[in-house]
């Protein structure tokens, strides 16, 4: 990261995190050591959030209690839409039932999704993630989801925004192959698969995605990226 | 009813409680003065035990805690499915993890779903049903339910073979245009909508389902039956 930075390369960083702030996030990595300020993080609440505002919505929030702080400006009043994020221990039966109550009292049910993940692995196991739980609403209302987050095609715009860059000067670096790597191109952006964290061979063979090229680290794309300026 | 079983004329209840066992069930309509016994009660916790054994499943059971006694002679030992009713206060966060825990472990993964409402009416307000929740559990492992009650038309088949009787010779009376009338015909029996309880003006505009006759009430249904004898 260093050494993009160096370059004056313009450089963003894009996650799922609906567990957190981008405050609390950002302090968690700077803790281990990396580089990285709350204006560089394209999130999905921030990204709710601008959407929310356009379109004068007024959410009942289903989130984690630490992600509250991010929708502190917007008015929740008398809510118009329900916004879902990786709740976790707030994904009660009665937290569903409110949530779900609010939705189908509305004439059209608008359902905003911070994410559509399916499950994730957690020191204590894997847990159900935030998708499951849109599935759940969508089914019960009959509505769709707008999906805010990695891979809407509407978040990497609006990081690319952030940076004053167009999809064609930009390259994108992950290791999920669906979320990272075909979102970032169905924007109109290259993009790299790391082969570290979430990456698995079977990637490779994907149906539908092709990544522009593949790395064994992030340090051997920065060497790519770097050589070819 | 009386008069249905004072002419003759076989009869069974078709339910989708998955609230209680069949005995709880019962008791509650004999309270209310109904004429009923437990053999005359098809319901989906025996259809799914009937199911489980035949193909040596072992159940994780996400279900009501009054269910339970239903699946009392099933094996439940290293399960390898998940059975999911209304699990009411039951769908707690750390029972759908663990649901899914178990379902995501295996090979081929094997969701067995009793019933899939999508929500209904209580004192205290709406709640999700067994259907969203079967949704929830579905996307998280690709995978899709096996739905035992009604629409199934192996639920209707076995209610038929409790009373011996072919489709062509039974009619199905429900307020349910979808679940009773729907289910029903598939199944080749004739069916008719009473115009009480779910019934909604708008289901005689169904876009798939059209009942053979509609009536008013329970006794009108038994009136036009008894005239045809």
């Amino acid at each position: 990261l260093n050494r993009i930075k160096a370059s004056g390369l313009k450089l963003q960083f894009c996650t799922n995190e609906t567990q957190a702030t981008r405050e609390k996030f950002v302090k968690k990595l700077q803790g281990m050591g990396f580089d990285i300020s709350v204006a560089e993080v394209t999130a999905p609440a921030p990204a709710a959030c601008r959407i929310l505002k356009e379109r004068s919505l007024r959410p009942h929030l289903l989130v984690h209690d630490d992600l509250v702080p991010e929708f502190a400006e917007i008015d929740k009043t008398n809510p118009n839409c329900v916004v879902i994020g990786d709740a976790a221990e707030n994904f009660t039966y009665a937290n569903l039932n409110k949530a779900f109550r609010v939705l189908i009292g509305m004439e059209k049910p608008v359902l905003i999704a911070l994410g559509r993940g399916r499950y994730y692995k957690e020191t204590d196991g894997l847990k159900l993630d935030v998708g499951a739980y849109m599935k759940a609403l969508e089914y019960a209302c009959d509505v769709q989801a707008e999906v805010v987050g990695k891979p809407a095609k509407t978040f990497f715009e609006s990081a690319l925004a952030e940076m004053g860059v167009p999809p064609q000067q930009a390259i994108m670096i992950g290791d999920d192959i669906v979320n990272d790597v075909g979102g970032a191109q169905r924007c109109g952006m290259r993009a790299v698969q790391v082969r570290t964290g979430k990456y698995r061979p079977c990637d490779e063979n994907h149906p539908h995605v092709k990544p522009d090229a593949y790395v064994d680290n992030l340090a051997e794309a920065v060497d790519i990226i770097l050589q070819q300026l």
